[in-house]
């Protein structure tokens, strides 16, 4: 893959994410796009609690599937896009932490169904990363506005 | 049921929901609380979009996993909590629409474990609703601060 | 839809079904085949079973599959065929009974993905049926070899 | 973990799988056991099979769902047994191969709730293994005779 490529899928990335209001709304962050591996970030805040104060499952969710999604983006061609099909999320300990580490990697790549899995983890300066959920989800690759209109 | 404990189980919850921050920065109000059966709704915002600007999948699963762990609190003791151990979320159309109803369905109640189905429509004025997701989950029951620390 | 039509797909049905080795293995029977909804049923063996003598979960899933794919294949070009992406299953109650029952029904119809849920049920003469086991799944319209061959 | 005790969960374990009926249907075989990890293997047999002649997407799961079982069993107590809450599969390339390998890694372990993810290979002497499947599900630690009892 050419320097221009890379380049290409990274900067696509980064404008979809970007477009994405959700992201913003969580306080999400693109820390690092790889082939097939995408990493996002983001602070623990009170506006995505569940009853407990602990980081809520739909919101770990959300940037999982965001983190699986643009790992994805990072195989298909730019003139492509994605829709989730489904996930599942596995919450593992509870979402306690000032920071969240999301990990989307490709499991299988494919010209229609792309699979991913994932992990989040609770991160901090004092202590070693603290896994806190896991996903597996499916993707379909999407042309022009197909799958996306309805 | 005692009317007393019908009222008891909607405070609990309203209370409950009220706690979740999640619930206020996606917009979300409980609509309705029935015995193993909860709705919430909520309109669309920009704020909670993905990149093609439909609802996005994370905070679809965010609505149906708060429609279901309340579903299961109306089963519960008032001293018992729920966290979820897991869900699966199916994006069935794209999420598009002016307002979203989401409904949260015990499928089998349980004294460790609650399992539950949910599923997702947009809905309007003019329009039948419109399936876009359906979830199934299940969530421990925990006493005291059993599973919520770690 | 023509009573033409109709046979078509039962007997289609019928066909593919008997070309399920696994099946054959497992004991299962259909049952019913309407549009968008099939029952298998089969019964209790020793060769089926987990460490404590219960239907063991794989072979739950096997039959819960097999009732969803052909509740798909009631709504399919009869030269199309599909495999199975992904399912999640939820174990309910422990799979103890003579007999079982499971039922698959499609979710939401298209033309490149179908989504179905399932039951599974414990059944004897003499009591109800009791729910042992949910199934939600997705799966993939192919066409010729497509998808098959890889 | 002293010698005494290793042999002890790999003897448990050996005994617990012969008493699986369906291990012995789908000719599964037990052939690494180290802790939270497990690995299975069974040759193809049309008796497995789902339309097209590959390995049944049902079947798959229940050498996964076994593997992430016996996996988890490595790491609780002898008087301790599990009963599958949920899992979901993703079928990702076809069930096609003279042999199959199966592993089972505990990703969370537990008191109540142990879980795990898995992977199914087609396997061969000449060419590379294949991944076929992946599986992320979750287990109950049950007591007794509790949770398999209803």
């Amino acid at each position: 893959m050419s320097d221009e490529t890379e380049r290409d899928f990274r900067e696509r990335i980064r404008r979809s994410f970007a477009r994405q209001g959700a992201m913003r709304t969580i306080g999400a962050e693109l820390m690092r796009i790889e082939q097939g591996m995408v990493e996002i970030e983001m602070p623990f805040s009170e506006s995505l609690t569940q009853q407990h104060g602990l980081l809520h499952a739909g919101i770990i969710s959300t940037a999982l599937d965001a983190a699986g999604t643009y790992a994805a983006y990072t195989l298909i061609d730019a003139d492509a896009s994605l829709l989730t099909i489904e996930f599942k999320v596995n919450l593992l300990s509870p979402g306690r932490g000032e920071r969240f580490l999301f990990r989307g990697e490709v499991t299988k790549p494919g010209t229609t169904i792309i699979v991913f899995d994932g992990r989040g983890y609770a991160i901090s300066q004092e202590a070693p990363a603290k896994l806190i959920a896991s996903i597996s989800g499916s993707m379909m690759v999407v042309r022009g506005r197909q799958g996306i209109q309805d």
